[in-house]
């Protein structure tokens, strides 16, 4: 694309470095910016230098927040014996959704990656393991997303935890409710074979 | 979605404030910035300021440009006599492509549409009159596309002109280039039936 401006060529590249827009795409919104008033593009712009200079993570689960410890880690209504380790804040955002979780959460920033050069030392395991040292927690789950990389994970996190006093789980892989099983893929319908349930306890889980 | 964090929150509004882009999206281009270097932030942000604040348009077509002169109005080996009536700049980058025009342009803005709020005052309708009215322009090619707005423009443009000493075309429509009959709509096959071309001149064409 030649463009007949370097400021707006510029912003169109930066625009497009983000995951997901293209040249074309960034070309569409910086378009629409400069349509409307001056003061859209600066609230934006602030937004971004805000969140991205004066960001602050949870000290215990280092979870996005604005103050020293989160919402969830400060409730007293919270159960702090039980440990749900996940990915980053929008698994937080999910689980919180679903109003069956009363533990408090962990957030490694992350997957093992050594494509994308993300090794145990770009996480928040270790402080993960010295949490668990303290002897407060009686349960880990994992959930993770179940993938070669969250697979990884799992099993490194689940070998520095070895000789401590922890039980560890991880989150069940079956047929989604309100699934057909002539669509579901073969691992996870073996899976949710494999790993049934006393038909009791699906009874209570509703 | 509740956020643990209005930092957070404030940056994912203003992202989703952007065309195309919900609060799913948002996010994800959001946390995808705090994984990264600050200074990809900063770059971002430095270039949407700039282009907002320090955009300027040509004065003679109103496309965005750095200078005063736009380098297509300002180029001697330019037409002055045929000028092509666009939308905006991605019109001229897309006929700029096709190396077929060797004219000048003039860019509206956008087009007349009541739904939006559009008038004709806030288009550069104005100028364009008064540059057919020095008597320098022979044609006017309208090239907005085909919709009940750009053809209520092209319209209330013509009105403008009535009693000026200039032609004005509009460009063809019809079948694309490789495209099969069959699938073509009607309206644009009726089209390019009523408005058929000699044969000699669809072999000049290439």
């Amino acid at each position: 694309m030649e463009f007949s401006s370097k400021l707006l060529e510029n912003a169109v590249y930066e625009m497009s470095q983000l995951p997901g827009i293209g040249k074309r795409t960034a070309l569409r919104l910086v378009l629409h910016l400069l349509k409307r008033p001056t003061e859209q593009t600066q609230k934006l712009t602030l937004a971004l230098d805000h969140l991205r200079n004066d960001i602050k993570f949870c000290t215990n689960c280092h979870n996005i927040s604005d103050v020293e410890v989160c919402e969830i880690c400060a409730s007293p209504r919270r159960d702090r014996s039980l440990v749900c380790v996940v990915e980053d804040i929008r698994d937080v955002m999910a689980i919180e959704n679903t109003s069956q979780y009363k533990g408090l959460y962990h957030v490694l920033g992350g997957k093992i990656s050594p494509m994308e050069g993300v090794g145990p030392q770009d996480l928040t395991i270790g402080p993960l393991v010295e949490k668990v040292k303290k002897g407060e927690i009686k349960e880990l789950i994992f959930a993770l997303s179940s993938t070669m990389e969250g697979d990884t994970t799992n099993f490194y996190i689940y070998k520095q935890l070895e000789g401590l006093d922890v039980n560890t789980s991880t989150i069940a892989r079956g047929i989604s409710v309100g699934d057909e099983l002539e669509y579901a893929d073969e691992v996870t319908l073996g899976r949710s074979i494999v790993n049934r349930i006393p038909f009791e306890n699906s009874l209570k889980a509703n």
